[in-house]
């Protein structure tokens, strides 16, 4: 998605170790245009999957995942990483190890809001090493309910998300694939490219 | 605002002690639609103030800012609540008392997206005790930026919270008013409406 590209050429920061710093217009202050375009994006990638609801991880999730919801007129449940005091005792949780965070972050989804056999697309603005998402697919499939498509903003192919998540055997597209960050570059490929 | 008072009376729950469970259409589950539908009725609202940009609190104020963002054309920033590694070292950081959390939140930005003299739009989901949005004006305060409107989702007129915010000498938007959550109940009043 050229627009994408051309924001994180223009307002992206390569921090080094992989680390790509968006928060100009994604993960602190948003461009709430940029996102609806997105969405719309995203809405047009996935308008065929039979997908009844969306979901995401807080916090960065929220923005993409949001837009796309307005779009295809579906609801975004988005993953929690520590639980309310509205939410009820019981609840699907998991652990996803976060690299760029250094730690491990919970996932929590309340049973209210993830049904038995509903299809679920997966939004989010990453695809890195995959963990966060296959955190997503694991309360998916412990709901009883279906994961039908996978699509993030920015995917860095050198991470291994793809294939940690090709197991699952579903759409996956993101709107701009990073192919390197070295030498304080950011390099494009569209081999991925929808 | 009939349609956001609609669905709270359908899908809100009050779980007593002034706790009102939205989290099946606004803070863990969200309804774009209705989120959009909120974003167009604060542009329409605050379409006048001579506001540069949204700043909002993470998570829940994220869906309403960014669709009020959407209409109105400005950057949303929402304050993080924990530092993330591509925040420079230097940030304005505030505390804020939560009461339905029972513990103190740090509401974090980093200098780079509030700027000296930037006229500032607050949109919150919640006007309860106004501890959230008296932080959020702080951070505005030392930054050297200054606010000019307030707008939340949901106000709870016994909280308080418009009397503590009324120091600041901004026009203050609820688009629904709880007067009252005694006994189980959810009672509204428009005495504050726009």
């Amino acid at each position: 998605m050229e627009l994408l590209k051309q924001k994180i050429l223009k307002d992206g920061r390569n921090l080094g170790k992989g680390i790509l710093k968006v928060d100009r217009f994604i993960n602190h202050q948003v461009d709430p245009r940029l996102m609806d375009a997105c969405g719309q994006e995203f809405a047009r990638i996935f308008h065929d999957t039979p997908a009844e609801k969306i979901l995401t991880a807080e916090i960065s999730g929220i923005a993409p995942a949001l837009m796309t919801g307005n779009y295809l007129n579906l609801p975004v449940v988005y993953a929690r990483k520590t639980k309310p005091v509205t939410m009820p005792s019981d609840v699907y949780i998991t652990v996803a190890p976060s690299h760029t965070k250094g730690h491990n972050t919970e996932l929590i989804v309340s049973p209210e809001y993830l049904g038995k056999e509903e299809k679920i697309l997966i939004i989010d603005d990453f695809l890195a090493s995959g963990a966060t998402i296959a955190g997503l697919i694991r309360l998916i499939e412990v709901a009883g309910a279906e994961v039908v498509g996978i699509g993030t903003l920015i995917e860095k192919t050198f991470e291994g998300g793809r294939v940690l998540l090709s197991k699952f055997n579903v759409p996956i597209h993101s709107l701009v694939s990073i192919s390197s960050m070295e030498n304080g570059k950011i390099e494009f490929t569209d081999e991925f490219e929808v």
